[in-house]
């Protein structure tokens, strides 16, 4: 079909008049408005399978509790279940065209799966597409329901079904900084702070450093993501649970705890829960954090690498790709930068969730939409920057065990194991004549009559200062 | 085709050796290896035509300015400038598939212009893709040229193409806002400061600072872009021309001037030019705050239309969709709260440029790619933003002068004008009056046996008190 | 003494040559150059007594463990830790006149502590200052330490040692705004949602929210100080535990703890811990979470008590100081609105924190002092800022009863709870009507014939609506 | 005096009721609550002489205008423009200690300096301090002002007076930088592109690129501190000019441009202009730019100055103080660091900048407190930072001439060279030769027998490579 065939189109009606829709479309006409509504970013809502996933295990459990409790026709409730079943399994895709960015709190999206249910349902019930009087958008799909607990319980279960292929990634980039640090746990190479020469210390000790610090943020984004699981699934339109049975509450939440298999709770204070986005200002600056620290990994890796003639070049990256469209031989640590550019992109998200979550007001955070475009993109953008980093880059990096070598041994790193036994000031003014002289610490050692030899062989194994280590006098 | 048919592939080589291409696309094996190297984000840098458009400047400008100082085959120039004029046009997008996060500094997108009109070249002289003995993506394309002043130089052209979309779009809401100010400039109603009742003002002025307010930003978005007319195309590696002749550089500005109509001209120290995004991070500023004033606005309009019965309720927005699948007869402001979540997202986007301009490294700033991302993004976001406020809420507003009028008389508003007279102190203890009393101010004016006519008269015309105003006793 | 005094001064060498100090100074050279070296912000670190109490506990552990080991004689020992016990008291903070901003890691921080500690310790032994080779600010004060162990040690031992005023006032914040919501449990109102009118609530569920949010945020805070129990204490320069002794590092740890009574622990890794500055972004990134919390309840409590006359005016708010310089009577919410700008001065800071983590670089991250005066200074904000909005604010909030009753019944607020019996569609049709009407729901009901008395019974208590409700047709 | 001495106190009323005074104090009852309602930051008003000398010079307008108009007591207003007078000559600063943070919009700040020309000008007078009869702070010296006026002015007045110091600092920078350029013009290196080895440039193209980028900050932020010309004063309490004359909102802008030296216009919608705080953005931002631009800047120096011997060590840094408490001979780029910290401290301040400015509400901005100190501490900062750079860094900076031509030498800079001439292809194996073998380029080149000989010297001059170069082919 090419864009200038006539389309086909519906006519639905909803409380604003009539609107014109796609013929075989399953969504109607709130869908169709949010989509004049708001063309705002060329981005979809269905950018995020993980999301639609979750709006319909909400939609599921919601049928099973209203058939359980009596106020759902138990035939109507089969045929909503049923269609969630698709949607879960990622069909219908196409029918969730929305833009990440809406009004409305999430009624747009809300609305856009209560609509596909019900226009699927009634497919499947053999009914033209419209005959709502036979299974309601609001009536029966959003029985029981608002879009202010089914959208934030939806953001929810997103984030969980999504953070652990982050947590896998991370903790396999892990592993891989682990073999290395394996790999290169005999490589002496100098210590830096402040881009400075310091103190001695193994290429493997400072990849398994990587390792920890990455480890460290796998169980912190765990623990961030467990608040997640307090959901306001029940509440309705502001927590009071207005439009439920007693009962309904529990039985909902419990239900779709069993859908999902996620292990969800009903958050303490359904009112609270119904505005509060604190959970993702927290989650969101954990992954900000996740993000400064694959961008310190990315930055340490670039200068390690830099060179090859006029840098550190104390490891080598796998070359991914012609470095320059102008300088032949150039070969750019590419996977890096993109590392480095992901986590700006998710430090300024982390920006706008804050904002968005500031900006709620009374008895709801209607700004939601935004925080759930910038939590979800953070996720898929940290997880594959992570996979890309890798595999493209940590899993081919080797060393260069003779530069390393030699940096340590131009410097006067190993002076500063002198100072217990000569003092600082004496090591010192040592340090200052190597680097003035531009001879090594050990010819100037040498020269240092009363030092024992036995401390100037101290110096002389860099290896033993790589661990806690401290020289005594002989007495 | 179906996903599961099949694809033919064609095989092509680089310094890397071979890699294998989609049969038909008319991008090479650099474009190949970005699209493997960055599966990051899901959005191709094709979501941004100018983006395209004004690469296919840069490349058209090279060629002319190659084949005019001989360094370019007449007859290749040619075929490039053919080529480049269809990018122009608009055509092939589909081949410019690669993420906008990506390493390089750009360099893959550079290459994937260079490759496209290499083979489309290939294809209009009746040769194959690869035959690159006869067009060549870096010898002939990429003449003189460095990804480190085309890329620059073509954001930078992109952003000159788009910008005035967004100052047209902020012109024509200014308008519509003083439309509406035109409509109200009788309404008098009780200015606010600090949400608590303060001075008479009129809902024509209210309405005709927010038309004010965003002439200026149409006048600094203009003053701000201008900065990106400097641009670094000739100064190709690191600012220095290498590769280029005496004459190149100029050259290749005046023809970048003629064929794409903007007003360039040469940054003043090529090498600065080649690494500093200052001009990004103003413009960038200048957004965010364009930013704010939609957000702040918006804001206002959303309190000044709340209720109906539980809020100020002092203006109608229109209904443009059924506000809440539980609620009926809701209507929310759904426009007002795109527009202040795209504000959040522009602010996000701009401590993100931030961070990449910050990240600049010795003769380069290789964080180019995500700047790009984030600025042009933003400037989709506001102008679809502002579309949409003018176009489906501004235009449809109207004003509940009643309600304005009660709101103003309730107060004591007009306590203000008697402080020039009575004293700030008597003033105050009147106006504390009327509020533990209930009643309103003109009652307990009119029990003050010193006060003249004159002045309480004065304070019954509020109208009055929206200009300039100061009360005399009568001598 | 007038600033025109001549200063007494005294005269010390370092390795950078010779330096005029104040005669009486504790401190030395090094201090005297960060002096000189840094005169960036106007703000000490002495603002932060906590810190100079934190720097004073590590120097008496180190002191400790030395002895212990044989360090460092027991006599040298014990003068280091009499000083120290007179920091911990808060002695001697005019001693610590550093900006806060300081390059070198906080290595002028370190030695000033070093220097004092050395100084008033020959004091104390009846010695001049600068009497070194008595008691050495490296070679004894220093012993066994680097500034990249000590320093980080000490900013996560000063918020360990602050972070609980924090606690202790949000739960005091949290507890007042329950004993409000006890008072107002029986105030019927209009729940809001988008600034629209939306279902029954009454104002002791709005209040209790606030302390929920408030109490969770308690324990996150908690959680998220508990990561900085984690030190690197002992690992010396870069990690490796240089010029330590086997021992030595659990040993200093073991005695921070006992002398400070916190539960400290080694971090697992003690190279990622000399850099890693994950602790920080993480409690910071929960700060901010407070603060938007802070933010929003300060800004519903602003909408809240808008007017009087011209706004909600549903609370009332204790007046604090006159509100305007030109309106008389007029009383602004001053304190809420301190609140707010805490809340974006500490979401600042979080941004500075995390550009300072990420700018970590090998073996160590230089910024801490900056990250340090941020969190610090957040912390501090934070408390005050909580403090002040309990006891100027929360505590003489009352309720308007009477407007709170007049939003609800003027709106359509019960309508929700008829859709369950006559659907979304008919209930909207009726809102609609009571909207363009100006009449009551109650009385657009009246005139429907087919509707039950119970159920227009159950609109007319809209305290039930309060409470999961859901009307059932009688069969 | 000491803490333990009693405090006499004199007891003042105001429209909340009594409240105690220090017996001496200039300032007044709103002033001392406004010292207890906001016992917040720690930091003072006064830590800003700039900002207490513009509301002086803002009162003495008004004060002259409202004589020269009739609504003024000659008399009066000349005892008001001595008490100016000597606040505009830094007198009286204690007298300022209300907390920078504020709620009320500076009612407080603007009062307090009511109070004290009110009170200092009692004594001036003769009269006893709180004879507010005979000189009233809202009725004589706050005549036909606002808070909302007088405040917002005074911000850009302290600017304005502000600013230029940080101009004429960064050209100070700017010109060292550029004599270090023409120091190091003949010193060949090594160009970096994503730090890895690029092309040849000078050390002096360098640091003359450092000078151009601070120049262009100079005229950018002369630039965006224009529009702080534009002043709402005489607008009042909300734009509308209640309780002022026809012809005072000219007067006294004339005046205050009169008596403060300052090019001030009115703004041109009053209304407008009281809440919008745009020109605070849009300044903050460029403030950012700059201080992302010394932070760059400070980077690269840092790297190009590591080593000394593990690092690049292409340039040496003045050594300022002892780098390490236990690393000898060590020492520290402290300056570098510090101006990274305040770039970071700036970047943070102007989120929370833009956070206040969104957060405007209706008819007045109540967040300008929170404005005012950040940008006037931004301001600080960067003065200072940029004056630390200079004084301790910049001039003082060498060239390690040898390091620079060996990095050069090593490297295949020069390959790039040879592209239009043999082809980026050739040219790329040949680089990749080079790196291989570890051999030179030159080694390499002599042993291709088609290259001429010309070709060759080409590349063997590098000097010709750091301009437009492009070798030919002899015919």
């Amino acid at each position: 079909m090419t864009d200038d065939a006539p389309k086909v189109e519906r006519l639905e009606r909803d409380a604003l008049g009539a609107i014109s829709i796609p013929q075989d479309a399953y969504y109607g006409p709130q869908t169709a408005r949010g989509i004049v509504n708001f063309p705002i970013s060329g981005i979809s809502i269905n950018h995020f399978p993980a999301f639609i996933k979750a709006l319909a295990y909400v939609k599921m459990a919601a049928a099973r509790a209203n058939a359980a409790l009596g106020h759902l026709d138990q035939g109507k409730a089969d045929i909503i279940c049923r269609v969630c079943a698709e949607l879960i399994d990622g069909r219908h895709l196409a029918e969730f065209p929305l833009d990440v960015f809406q009004g409305g709190a999430g009624t747009s999206t809300n609305m856009n799966v209560n609509e596909v249910i019900a226009n699927r349902g009634l497919e499947l019930l053999g009914l033209p597409r419209g005959r709502y009087d036979q299974l309601h958008p609001n009536d029966h799909v959003n029985h029981a329901q608002s879009t202010n607990d089914v959208y934030p319980t939806a953001i929810r279960l997103a984030i969980l079904l999504s953070h652990g292929q982050l947590q896998k990634s991370l903790e396999r980039l892990a592993s891989e900084f682990e073999a290395r640090s394996e790999d290169f746990k005999d490589v002496i190479k100098l210590g830096r702070t402040q881009l400075q020469d310091a103190v001695p210390m193994t290429l493997g000790q400072e990849f398994q450093a990587f390792a920890a610090t990455l480890r460290e943020d796998v169980a912190r984004i765990g623990e961030t993501t467990a608040f997640f699981r307090e959901i306001n699934l029940g509440g309705t339109a502001i927590g009071t649970g207005i439009n439920t049975c007693n009962g309904y509450q529990s039985a909902v939440v419990e239900e779709l705890r069993l859908v999902s298999g996620m292990p969800l709770v009903s958050a303490g204070n359904l009112i609270e829960a119904c505005w509060d986005t604190g959970a993702f200002v927290l989650f969101s600056g954990m992954l900000k954090r996740t993000a400064t620290k694959l961008s310190k990994i990315s930055n340490d890796l670039r200068l390690l690498s830099s060179g090859p003639r006029g840098g550190l070049n104390e490891i080598n990256l796998p070359a991914l790709q012609p470095g320059s469209s102008i300088m032949p031989g150039k070969v750019n640590p590419v996977v890096l930068e993109v590392v480095n550019q992901v986590a700006f992109q998710v430090i300024g998200y982390d920006l706008t969730v804050t904002l968005a979550s500031e900006a709620g007001q009374l008895q709801l955070n209607v700004m939601e939409p935004v925080i759930a475009f910038n939590v979800l993109h953070s996720l898929e953008l940290l997880t594959n920057a992570s996979d890309v980093l890798r595999t493209k880059c940590v899993v081919g990096i080797t060393a260069n065990v003779e530069t390393c070598r030699m940096h340590l041994e131009a410097s006067t790193a190993v002076a500063t194991a002198l100072t217990p036994v000569i003092g600082y000031e004496r090591a010192s003014a040592l340090a200052q004549e190597v680097l003035a002289s531009g001879r090594t610490i050990r010819e100037v050692l040498a020269e240092q009559p009363d030092l024992s030899e036995d401390l100037i062989l101290i110096t002389a194994d860099p290896g033993v200062l790589t661990r806690p280590s401290k020289p005594r006098l002989a007495s």
